[in-house]
């Protein structure tokens, strides 16, 4: 099951409308379960830097079907996935991706990522993001 | 200037109802005046491979200010512009790409790019989305 | 729904036999719905180029979700998808590449790529893995 | 000499046994004498951004002919081969990927990469393929 248009688009409103109670610009990106883009929107005056960070982190967060940042504590220097950033045409492996989960099934049909603030704001939205589609 | 994130997602709606009218399933981007992305919807079962001409349409008609269609005449074996879609990492040149004009100024702000369906209907949902800026 | 490794390995197994038929030496790669490789096998002595072909066919299918020599129709000089190739990081438009459905759905599941002789060939051995998953 | 593709298919199915047994689910990767690959196969579940980690671990072990995580004691910060991880289209550096020798010989005859779980699972796993071939 990938995720569908409706609820990605309900995802980046959610994200949108976290952003601006945070008063942040964010770049949104929404991917399926093959991490291909189905939606993305760069707030007005967003980070241009952010747009692919922002769809890196979605696809890294499917890639691994997990948080981007809890790969990023396992790829500093010494540690087990050293410089993995290097596989699949770029990782990102910072706060600001996360998988979502189909409400019912709880099964993986995609990810968010977020990029445009701090690592916290990023992760905040992005969370913001996922949540709507539980409600 | 370049184009606000309301005014992309206007243009994406128009886009996708008019999608809808002619019972076709649409990857459909814009970018801004820099070519950059600033939205972006895949319709449900679109083709996947659509995706990224959807983008690389909106990026060459920005990047030439024109339809895509107008470059691909010119792209031909023995025109002037034979195999010009090996530049900036890749061309589109066939038509679904429309530049999105400023409706008070008339300069160019941005473009949108659609694939998924005949070129005709992919440049008459392009159309159909820049229109919705008009209006 | 994506193809699974086992049918994968029978789809290969299937091509295989049908490449030794035919005396030729075959690059074959399978992807799932994403578009991303579930299994490939290059048989010994088969052309070094034909690897990354055998791929690009498979997911070339998988993007239009139809043989990748009817794209090559569509993609010649002065035709509607002239020079469609250089999107999604390289397309190849001439026969090998077949998708593959689910027996019992009837939806696109995955794709088959196969590249090693002539473009006959390639297209028989193809047809010969996505049959044997009918079966 | 290189790796014959039925050899390449007596590893893949081990690794899969011992990933099975495990409780694991791999990316798996063979590679010949040239760095290029000869089979694969991704069990279902399979993390998607361990295919092209699997991939490359098998090129990366073959283009140095030690086991990958032997470059990446090197590569860390301050070390020998700092960043080294940029050349080839990237490498994988962390272990999981081992070279493949020929029984009689002892020559190196290709690479064998796995990735889906801890680089210590990852690594059995690739020695479990190798000593297929031994045996």
């Amino acid at each position: 099951m990938n995720i569908s248009l409706e609820n990605s688009e309900k995802i980046i409103s959610a994200a949108k409308a976290k952003s601006e109670a945070l008063g942040v610009k964010m770049n949104i990106a929404v991917v399926d379960g093959g991490a291909n883009l189905t939606a993305f929107a760069r707030m007005d005056g967003a980070w241009l830097g952010s747009l692919d960070i922002s769809i890196k982190k979605a696809k890294t967060a499917r890639f691994f079907d997990m948080n981007t940042g809890v790969i990023g504590e396992l790829s500093q220097p010494g540690g087990a996935l050293y410089n993995i950033e290097h596989s699949n045409n770029g990782l990102i492996t910072f706060p600001g991706g996360v998988p979502i989960k189909c409400p019912e099934t709880g099964n993986i049909i995609g990810a968010i990522g977020v990029s445009g603030s701090t690592v916290e704001d990023d992760h905040a939205v992005a969370m913001a993001g996922v949540e709507a589609l539980v409600k």
